[in-house]
């Protein structure tokens, strides 16, 4: 990939401030200002980073027409309408290439690998080494099931979806199309539920449900999704879940939810549509959230959220700014707490 | 699986109100309003789900004798003294078929796999393909290894027990009877321990123990158990495990404990029988913590507890009723300075 | 491994009181006073263990100079400087002769494995069966790859190297020499990154980045380290991670920093040398920390931090005294608010 600066400004409808016959040949960071920049072409989005496109060495920077620089710049700029989504699309161009040669070579059965008789398998796969399907099991067209992979018995995967390196799928669960599942994701596994006894033991309770992923859902690596007592554990269409959560048996998901990394969702939970939940947030069991509620990182909810379009915060939450405003006070509790004191003094 | 109202209460030492004729062939969810319930049999345990019990289209629901109903029901009732482990009953019933026929298929030892000339297996055990099972190591009998497992060198698998796809066991561990792994566990792991160098750089401390789970233990999918420096991290018989939950090197479990998802339990860390651990709970290392304690989800401990069958709640821990009066303050903090400053103003 | 006292306190540098002549045989626990400890020894250097050593049936304790016994002690004392380096090095020497037996046997390449034609093996190595090697990867000298890992295409691992079974390691990723990557492990999987849609739904931002682990890193099972949008996702030399932890992508993290389990680390922050976290910290993206900083298990962090060498605690972190202080009045807010109410009743 090598462009003039002219020819990435064409290609971005954006305009050159500079030298528009430098060639750029890689994609680069606006904070790496120590390496080897000859060539690289980076952006600035987030104002953190301003500092750095003082001082970057890069050919070019591509910055939003927003943007008035506080000094000079050395490098040459290609102004755009949004640097942001200007550069996912360098970075969308950039992949369509690299992706294609790197998939190419994805295609086909590799030995050994275990695949039922039983089951069926769409045109155009790939079923890396040491892959295994089991019977009943129907794989789509185009989809790419990776070395070491697990799929049970009486699975469905839809067309085009990916299958990364040992994820393990349990019997009867149903993944959509045009989904990924990255590398060591389980889904299906029995959910955690055990009757207590008399003697302080406790029985399994069966579980005998499935795992259903709609079309265009992400799983990040390492993430668990347990299998339903009864009926299904849902996640909607376009619901993106990051490594290393939890989702419980007969949790349901809506659609085009976030769900950032480590968070935990226990059994019978239902998030809404269009949700976004930060880094290590707690949902307890047999909650409720109305669509579009954001939880701010480590939050813990154990009531129901029935106002849409809220932003929450804390363990338990409050509303977004109702905690930030106790917590100041929080800082402030030991001179609160003297305040207090001498006033009861003059008493 | 098809029964008359009338067989199922019978089954169940229930009675039927309305049409006992009526067949039911699937068990239903009573939140599930809009799927076709015809054939269905749901039951109502949890408060929070009874306003279903008045929409709901299935063809019967079981009840408890206590239940009072506040508006007029369509559906048929099964009135049985505890609608809960009725309906755990009817699970069992229905896992006893299911599971009977799933497993009957998971018996003998598939191609290819790994499996030491020196190590010895059961009777009427199962081994996955690209299963691998080390030198000197024991399988009991009925045991089932599925594909991708990795037990390592002179591990013990007592009888029964199920390993599911992908986990892996390190040398020396020892896993009791009737235990359960879910898919991705690590038994058996290096315990987390570095001595710091005058450097600056850290050295790692041999960790030269195992892992040992007594019988009836269940683990769930992608937890990890870290093997002891020296000595053994152990996990009592009857305990229950998660997912995703980490026990670190030296940790021992008692009996009956139940630890939900995504605990983090620091090395050395003692934790007594007929504990529960809410998800996310973290336990720093060289705890003690007394029979029958009970952590709402979140919580931090960094101190012994005592007392047993306590509750606790926050990080760092209170006792659970202390903790929400205090919180309940903490939510009014902004008000409170305010009249703090109002007394001042008053001076 | 069998030595009279008198050779172990030799080997020790230290001094024994009582009798030199008695033989032990094996590494022991100090709180581990019911099983048989002929032929134990132990050492006590947590203060917390102190009761033990009055109790212990070991053999020998080894204990520091500076310990003053407050009570009788039956067991014979090895009295060296520093108890805990004395017994690591007890643990190195008998670690020393057990591993090397134990890796012994991990020579070779065990069958069936996949090894790409086009793959660079270096000297001495261990391929265990299931493993799998792409193409233009290059293993080191001395590496050890356990069954059931999948290393990518393009990837590089350093000279004795140790990747445990079922570790994944997606294409393009560099392992440095000397690493350990504990079993389940997952290097590269795509950094999550959407850009939201105008109708709701999320693109993938294409992650064309890699990671990077430099040498002597220590990775914990089921860690999940995210390959950069652009450029690296960076781990120093010397930095040890422990289980269930997630490293987002574009994050860098200094040289020997200590992370505990499962603590959360968001895309493209950035954390120092010798830093310290806790367990299930949580750090929000594009976040600094400056060197030598230290957090209490579950901090949660969302601001730079530029002094180096402070301790945290708290969601989000205050400094670690400060939030101590305001947190023992927050246990005391239902006792302050009832004063500030006793007050406005007098006014």
């Amino acid at each position: 990939m090598k462009f003039t600066l002219q020819q990435l400004a064409g290609l971005l409808n954006g305009r050159v401030e500079g030298d528009d016959t430098k060639i750029v040949d890689k994609l680069g960071k606006i904070d790496e200002t120590t390496l080897d920049q000859e060539g690289a072409v980076c952006f600035l989005a987030n104002p953190k980073y301003e500092s750095f496109i003082y001082q970057t060495k890069a050919t070019a920077v591509i910055v939003s027409e927003t943007f008035v620089p506080k000094h000079p710049i050395s490098s040459n700029l290609i102004w755009v309408k949004d640097a942001y989504s200007a550069f996912t699309t360098l970075l969308e161009q950039y992949e369509a290439i690299t992706k294609a040669q790197y998939f190419a070579k994805k295609i086909g059965i590799e030995n050994p690998s275990f695949v039922s008789p039983k089951a069926q398998l769409g045109e155009n796969i790939y079923v890396g080494a040491f892959a295994y399907i089991g019977e009943n099991t129907k794989i789509g067209k185009n989809v790419k099931i990776y070395p070491q992979s697990y799929i049970g018995e009486n699975v469905e995967i839809g067309d085009n979806s990916i299958i990364y390196a040992g994820v393990k799928i349990y019997q009867d669960c149903k993944i959509g199309q045009n989904c990924t599942l990255h590398a060591g994701v389980v889904i299906g596994a029995e959910g955690f539920g055990f009757a207590p006894q008399p003697d302080g033991s406790y029985k399994n309770i069966p579980q005998l449900g499935n795992v259903i992923l709609e079309d265009n859902v992400n799983i990040g690596a390492n993430t668990t999704i347990d299998r339903a007592t009864i009926g299904a554990t849902i996640i909607g269409k376009g619901t993106k879940i990051d490594n290393l959560v939890q989702v419980g048996h007969n949790v349901e998901i809506g659609k085009n939810t976030v769900i950032a990394s480590q968070v935990g969702i226990a059994g019978s939970a239902k998030i809404g549509d269009n949700c976004m939940l930060g880094g290590q947030v707690g949902i307890s069991g047999h909650i409720s959230i109305a669509n579009g509620s954001k939880f701010a990182g480590q939050s813990g909810l154990n009531n129901n959220i029935t106002t849409p379009n809220k932003s929450w915060f804390g363990s338990p939450v409050l509303e977004y700014k109702e905690f930030l405003k106790s917590y100041v006070i929080f800082k402030q509790l030991p001179d609160l707490k003297k305040r207090v004191e001498d006033l009861e003094k003059k008493e």
